[in-house]
C-alpha cells in the first residue's frame, strides 16, 4: 500500500547500512528521530465539504487528506507533524475525457477552484491548496489511464493522460516498445504529470526530454477543448504544445495525450569511469556531450557525491578493493564518478561506448566496467526510498536543480552548495551536500544538489531552516544564471523566481495566455506564476 | 546584382539542358516565353509615400517596390506582368535594436502597420502589403547582421537577426564553426527569418530545425522587450522561444539571436542509392529514419523526380550507364533515388553510412557510391537557380510541402499530385508533378511536391491556374491529416487552411496571445492567423 507520508510503497524499505549512518553522524551529527502524527490524526483534521454533492465527487477526509499534498519537503513536514492546514473540499476520480469535461462545468457552476492532481509527486507545491472562501476540487486523474491507441508504424502511443509510469511501461513493453522516460518519481509520477512539468527522464539523451516525446492529444479547458494533432514536424505558427508543457495545471487538464515511442533496445549497458577531480571529469563529459554520440545517459556525480554514493553501496570490501585500484591510477580524494549508458542496436551501442571511453581516457578516465552502473540501474527507482529511513533517523533530505550553460556549471555547483552550507550555518546546523550532472546537452548541463541535514524536531523550526536553505540555494541559482528548474517545475516554490529568468514582460505574456484558456482564473491557482493581487480574490 | 524579378544573383545561371527541355515539353507541352515589366515600369507604380519624414525611413521608388513582395508564385506573377499593386511607404534599414525600437515608436506614433523583412524569401505571402489607409512601414533587417558574440565552450554564437546564411556561415567558419542550417533559401534568407517562420534545413537531421537551434534573444515588440536568456534546458513553465517560434512578424522584431553552433565536421559525406520503387524505398527509409543513426540528411525521390532529376543532370552516356547498370539490379522505370548524407566524426559518420547501407540493402536498395551526393552538395543552392530558366523558357514552378505521420505519407504523395493534375486538366493544362520526403522523422516525414506547368501569357489566367492548383493541393494536405507546411510557414497563402490543424480554439488561443505583444495589431496583418473581421479596421 501506498505510504501516506513519505515515499512509495511500505512493504519497500532502502535500509542505510551502519557505515553509511555513521558517516552521515560524522558530517552533521547524530539525528534525532521525529515522533509522526498518525494516519487518523491527519484525517481528524479535515473539515466539512464546502462542495455541494456531485456523483463523481468523493469528500471522504482520508481520500481529501491523501490529495492534499505533494512529496515537496515542506509538505512533509506537515504530513510528519501533523500539520496539514488546507484540505480539497473533495475528490473526483474521472474516468473518461467527458467525465473530466462534466467536472470542469460542475466546479465552474459552484466557483471551485480545480487542482490536477496526477501522482501526487511534485517536490515544488504544485498541489497545495489555496487557504481561502473558494472551495477547492481535486481532479485525481489516476483511473484515466489506458492505452488506446499504439500505431507501430508511426510509433506513437495514445493514453490516458492519468497514466503512471510502470503502467504506461507495461502496457507498451507488453507490444515491445517503450516510452523511455523514466524520472526518479517514476513509479507514482503521470504522463500528464511530466507534460505540464517539463518532466526529463534518466535517459533523455537517448529519448529526449518528454518535451521531444510528446506528439499531440486534448486538453479540457474551462473555456473550450483543445485538440492537438499529431505532425512529425510543423512549420504552421505556434505550436500548440507547447500551451501545455509547463503550464503546471493553469490551462486545463490534460486527458489524453500521444507519445512518441521506441521499440525495445536490443541493448542497453551503463559503464562507470571514474576521474582524479572534478575539472578532469566535467571537461570529459563536456566533450562527450558536444560529440553528439548516441548515448543515453551521462551522469557525473562530485567528489562528495562519489563517496556518498560508495559508502552507501555497503560492500565495504569490495568498495576498498576499488578504491586502491583507482588510487593506483591516479583517482584519490577528489575522484568522481561518470556513469555512462547506451541502448538500441548492438553495433550503434558498441561503437558510442568506443568513442565515450576514448574521449573519457584522453581526460584522465579510469573505466572500471559495468558493475557499477547495472547496480545503479538495479536501484535507479530505490534510492528515493532512502528519505523514508532517512528521515527515520532524524534527517531531512531535499534537493534543488538547474541548469545553465558549460561555463557557468562548475561555478553554479559552488555556489549552491555554498550557499545551503551558510543557511544552516546561521542556526548552528551542518549540511552534507553533494551534486550530481545529470542531463547534458552540447550548451551546458543540468546541476542537481542533494542537502542532509538534522531535523530539530519542532515543525516550526524545520518549516524555518528549509526556508532559509531554500532561499539561500534558489537565489543562488537566479544569481548564477541557472534556470529556476531543469526537472522539476516552478509550483509555489519557484514561482518567486520566475521573473528573473522570463522577465516581467514574459511573465505577462504567459498571464496573459492562460487567460484565454482560464478566463475566470479557476485552475490551479497561485501555482506557477509569480502572485500578484488580482489572484488573490 | 540581386535579380529584382527573379531568385539570386543576376550573374548566376542555371541553364536547363536540351535533353532536359525537350523532356518537359514532351510532358507538359511547349512553353511560350512572357515578356517581363522592367524594372522602370515597376517602379513606375510606386505611388506617393503616406509616411511622415524619419531619418532611418527611405521612402524612393525603387527600394520601396524591392521591398514589397517575396518569391511566392503569385509575388513572381506581379513582378513579371508588372502587377505590383501595393508597396510599403518607406523601408527602414535599422542598424541597432535600438533603432528597431525607436521605429516601432515612430510607427505607433503615425499609426503605421509594420512588416519585418529578412531576405525577402518567402514564398507564401509574409510579405505582402495591405491595401488600405494605413501606412506600411518595412522594416529590412539586413542591416543588423553581426555575430555580437561566440562561446565556444557553451557552443553558442549571438548574431544580429538580420544575419543572411552565408554571411553566418562566413562568421562562424572563420572560427571553426557552422550552424549547419541550410534550407534552399540559404543565399539570401536570415537567421531571424528562419526563427519565426520554423525553418528547416537540409541536414536538419544532424543540426535539427531551428527550433532546436534557436537557444535565445531578443524581440522588440509594440507592447515591449521581450529578453530570453539562454538555457541548455528548462522546466520552467511556458518557453518564451515558443512565443517567437512560428509567429511570423505578428509579435514584433527579433533583433538578436542566439543560436547552437557545432564544430566544423572533421567529414562530411553523400551517399546515393537506388530501390526498385517507392515502396520498397520508403519502408527502407522509415526503417533508418527510426534506427536513430547519427545521419544528417535522408531525401527520398519518388519515381518521377528521379527520372527529372536524371534528366536535368545531363551527361546521358554517364546515366545512361549508370540506369543500365541500374536495371540489371532490378531498378527500372520505378527507381527512386535515396540520398544519404553523414557528417562528424570519422568515425561515427563511417559507422553511420554503415548501418543505413545495410538497412538499404536490405530493402532492394541498391549502392552507388559518393558522386552523386558530391553533385548534390555542389548544386544544393543553385537548383533553386532553375525557376528562372524556366520561366524563360514558358513554364512556371510552384512547390508545396507539408508534414504527416508515416501511415499517411504515400497516400499524402498521390493525393496531392493528383489534386494538381487534376487542378489544371479543368483548363487544358497538363502538370508535371513529382515528389520527395526531404525531412525524416521516427514519426513520419515531410512530403515536398514540385509543379511545373505552362505560363498563359496572361496575368489574370496565370494567376487563376496557380489559385486553382494551390487551392486544390491545399485542401488535398488538409484533408489527408498534414500540417499545412513542414518549413515554409503560414503568410497569406496557407492562412485560410491553419484552423484545421489548431482547431478554432488553437487559433483563437494564438490571437490571444499575440494580443499581448501587439495589442493594436500593427505588426504584419493579415498574415498566419486565418482572418477576422477585426483585423480589417
Amino acid at each position: 500500500m501506498r505510504r501516506w507520508n513519505g515515499w512509495g510503497d511500505d512493504s519497500i524499505n532502502f535500509a542505510i547500512n551502519d557505515d553509511a549512518l555513521a558517516f552521515l553522524q560524522q558530517r552533521i551529527g547524530q539525528g534525532q528521530a521525529v515522533s509522526d502524527a498518525s494516519l487518523a490524526q491527519a484525517c481528524s483534521a479535515v473539515p466539512a465539504s464546502r462542495l455541494p454533492p456531485h456523483p463523481l465527487v468523493e469528500t471522504g477526509a482520508e481520500v481529501r487528506m491523501r490529495n492534499s499534498l505533494g512529496q515537496s519537503l515542506p509538505d512533509w513536514l506537515k504530513l510528519r507533524y501533523g500539520r496539514i492546514d488546507s484540505f480539497p473540499d473533495g475528490v473526483a476520480f474521472p474516468e473518461s475525457g467527458e467525465q473530466v469535461r462534466s467536472l470542469l462545468n460542475y466546479a465552474q457552476a459552484c466557483g471551485a477552484t480545480v487542482i490536477p492532481y496526477g501522482g501526487g509527486t511534485s517536490v515544488v507545491g504544485h498541489l497545495s491548496v489555496p487557504h481561502g472562501q473558494v472551495p477547492v476540487l481535486s481532479m485525481n486523474m489516476s483511473r484515466l489511464s489506458g492505452l488506446i491507441n499504439l500505431d507501430k508504424t508511426a510509433q506513437l502511443a495514445r493514453f490516458g493522460a492519468g497514466v503512471f509510469g510502470p503502467d504506461l511501461e507495461a502496457q507498451l513493453r507488453a507490444q515491445g516498445y517503450t516510452l523511455g522516460h523514466f524520472p526518479q518519481s517514476f513509479e507514482y509520477s503521470s504522463l500528464g504529470g511530466w507534460i505540464v512539468t517539463r518532466s526529463s527522464g534518466q535517459q533523455s539523451l537517448r529519448y529526449g526530454r518528454i518535451e521531444q516525446l510528446f506528439a499531440g492529444g486534448r486538453l479540457e479547458a474551462p473555456s473550450g477543448r483543445l485538440d492537438i494533432p499529431t505532425f512529425p514536424a510543423s512549420a504552421a505558427g505556434s505550436d500548440l504544445r507547447e500551451m501545455v508543457l509547463g503550464s503546471e495545471g493553469r490551462i486545463g487538464i490534460l486527458t489524453e495525450a500521444v507519445v512518441r515511442v521506441t521499440p525495445l533496445p536490443e541493448r542497453e549497458v551503463f559503464h562507470a569511469v571514474f576521474f582524479p577531480d572534478w575539472d578532469a571529469a566535467q571537461e570529459a563529459i563536456r566533450m562527450i556531450a558536444q560529440a553528439k554520440l548516441p548515448l543515453s545517459m551521462l551522469r557525473l556525480s562530485n567528489a562528495t557525491e562519489t563517496l556518498t554514493t560508495l559508502t552507501l553501496a555497503g560492500h565495504k570490501k569490495l568498495i576498498g578493493a576499488l578504491e586502491t585500484y583507482l588510487g593506483w591510477r591516479g583517482c584519490k580524494d577528489q575522484k568522481c564518478l561518470l556513469m555512462l549508458g547506451a541502448s538500441g542496436h548492438k553495433a550503434t551501442v558498441a561503437h558510442a561506448i568506443k568513442m565515450a571511453l576514448q574521449i573519457a581516457r584522453q581526460q584522465q578516465g579510469v573505466p572500471v566496467g559495468q558493475a557499477m552502473g547495472q547496480k545503479w540501474k538495479q536501484n535507479r527507482f530505490r534510492s528515493v526510498y532512502l528519505r523514508n529511513s532517512l528521515w527515520q533517523q532524524g534527517y531531512a533530505i531535499d534537493t534543488v536543480e538547474t541548469a545553465c550553460d558549460w561555463p557557468k556549471v562548475k561555478g553554479m555547483m559552488l555556489t549552491v552548495e555554498q550557499a545551503a552550507t551558510e543557511a544552516l550555518a546561521e542556526c548552528g546546523e551542518r549540511v552534507h551536500t553533494y551534486t550530481h550532472l545529470s542531463h547534458v546537452y552540447a550548451q551546458g548541463a543540468s546541476v542537481y544538489t542533494t542537502f542532509a541535514y538534522r531535523l530539530s524536531g519542532n515543525y516550526e523550526q524545520d518549516l524555518a531552516r528549509w526556508q532559509n536553505l531554500k532561499t539561500a540555494v534558489c537565489e543562488a541559482i537566479v544569481s548564477g544564471g541557472g534556470t529556476i528548474s531543469h526537472q522539476h517545475g516552478v509550483g509555489t516554490d519557484h514561482a518567486p523566481y520566475l521573473s528573473a529568468e522570463k522577465g516581467e514582460f514574459g511573465i505577462a505574456a504567459m498571464r496573459h495566455l492562460y487567460t484565454h484558456f482560464d478566463p475566470d482564473g479557476m485552475m490551479n491557482p497561485g501555482k506557477l506564476l509569480p502572485p500578484e493581487l488580482a489572484e488573490f480574490k
